[in-house]
């Protein structure tokens, strides 16, 4: 039901999604009048009848609207009827109740949410925690840098991807307090066999592609991705309006097409749509509330492989083996829990 | 002597801008062998015996270095030969040494940079801190709010530019703790007239224009300055790429290339060269090290606007009328004196 554009977006790629994978079943969940003229085998409506918008209050959505498309999708993971559950949703609603309806790992005081980025190796870097969790503790650095680990060895088949921490520059000495006191933690974890650590790595780092993985706390991957996106759509509205100046710069436009297409696909991050939500005893991804089409159909694509690779048992596993570092508590972390009440 | 070129691109540079401002005198600061050749009735050379290299620790630019050419040029800021100094050389070493030789006004904690970032508004959005000041205060934030008010209203002749808080929402509750102490600091500096506060701003915002100043800790700030430089680098080497792909590509190129010049020109951060070193009391620039001689002679040219419309009166007059807010004191952070000693 989520997202800019809810069903007609999100029903034709549920097909296409069908129709790319044979095993695959589908529960959708929403209202009914929505979904109804939707028919496959493998397909299921499974009703809900409300639905959170995507400018409700956290709060609306964990203590009034109790029948959303969405706490019902996640209610379905909770009961084993689902092995993941997607939404194109109110990201802050779709991680509150996730918290509260699925809890966390144990060893995980807070999940994080890991988004893809593309990197100019053409692949993607993944970036954590982009969620929001601010006045994070060395702790939570080091449980978002195994949770990372876990989610790109199940979606990219890769043991034992990079991890780089945010840093301000490359020297131990060089940070914050926390991320110092990060550092040493990601070190011991390296030497323990837990990680791949890279060290630190620099913001431009995360498009040079130097690492798998980058971890940073929320706020600073907040700022990282809202900059980042400011600075994409400043640029391509710069091209636009030049190409489009005069008759003659039209016609440069048409002829530099095929080009600019070929560009465009390349830094096209709908090829990266779905963000992990990590940390959580079930699988849940989050896709851009924007996306297409194509881009919502990524995120289910990437909600399958997560599932199929056992993206869940990875990072329990992955949790448990690296326990001795996890000291665990969070005493100053208000828990979705606690609001729901 | 600074920067990757050094006087081969400085040198022509001064040249230009005294041809420029016909009131301007230079005093050229580095090693004579060095600058003998450039002779103009405004310029004089000041000689110094060492150089801090790009790569210099701090301590060596403090403690060893006692004739590098920085450090003689600060001196005439300080013996007042000089309204202000320019430097394309290593940023740490130009930051300590200045803090160590012109010592910092008062009321002020620490001294930060302010960067110009090109905005989609054809104008810049001022950043600051991007001088590597970490685990900042809301009172630190409040200071930079203040300094980088006068540097705008300086530069740009904008008696009260609007103020934005680097955050990860525009609500009033969202972000750190200390974002949001210093939000509500902020309001008040707001409510007696020291600065127009605008409120919170995403990381978007910055290339969006949408305040004239962004304020923020030196570790966002820094994150959101290397994250912009990765992604512009990654999206003109695809640009790059795409357009000498194949012979066709080539000539598709040929037919864009007005178009591309007058797009490379608007994303041209070159214009914008020029880093102040604010809250010393003393006038220093900061350019880019790889500054090519357009790119220099800009910063030259941002310090000789600063020095005529007393840039260093307007920053101690709006920290002394915003005195009652700033409470001063700064007990954790390492003074560069104390290094120096």
């Amino acid at each position: 039901m989520g997202g800019d554009h809810g069903p007609r977006v999100t029903l034709p790629a549920c097909r296409h999604f069908l129709e790319q994978h044979p095993q695959a079943q589908l529960l959708l969940v929403g209202l009914p009048q929505s979904l109804q003229d939707f028919s496959h085998p493998r397909a299921r409506v499974v009703a809900a009848s409300e639905v959170v918008a995507m400018d409700d209050a956290v709060e609306i959505a964990l203590r009034k609207k109790k029948d959303s498309s969405m706490r019902v999708a996640l209610q379905q993971v909770k009961d084993g009827q689902a092995q993941a559950a997607v939404s194109a949703g109110n990201t802050g609603a779709l991680m509150a109740l996730a918290r509260y309806l699925l809890k966390t790992v144990e060893g995980i005081d807070r999940p994080a949410i890991a988004y893809p980025l593309p990197n100019a190796k053409g692949g993607a870097t993944t970036v954590l925690d982009l969620g929001a969790n601010v006045d994070c503790t060395e702790q939570h650095l080091l449980q978002f840098a195994v949770m990372g680990s876990a989610l790109v060895s199940a979606l990219k088949n890769e043991e034992q991807p990079s991890v780089g921490l945010l840093n301000i520059g490359e020297e131990i000495i060089k940070g914050s307090e926390v991320i110092k006191k990060a550092g040493e933690l990601l070190r011991s974890a390296a030497a323990s066999g837990d990680l791949n650590f890279h060290g630190n790595v620099e913001g431009n780092d995360i498009f040079k592609g130097t690492t798998d993985i980058v971890v940073c706390d929320g706020f600073v991957g907040n700022v990282a991705l809202k900059t980042s996106e400011g600075l994409a759509s400043m640029i391509g509205g710069f091209l636009k309006e030049e190409f489009s100046r005069s008759p003659l710069t039209k016609v440069a436009a048409l002829m530099a097409y095929p080009v600019l297409a070929a560009f465009k696909r390349r830094v096209d991050y709908r090829r990266y749509n779905g963000a992990a939500l990590l940390g959580l005893r079930g699988l849940v991804f989050k896709s851009h509330g924007s996306a297409d089409e194509f881009a919502f159909g990524q995120a289910l694509n990437r909600a399958y492989d997560a599932a199929r690779n056992q993206l869940l048992e990875r990072v329990q596993a992955r949790i448990a083996h690296a326990r001795p570092l996890l000291a665990g508590g969070d005493a100053d972390a208000q828990p979705a829990e606690a609001v729901a009440t």
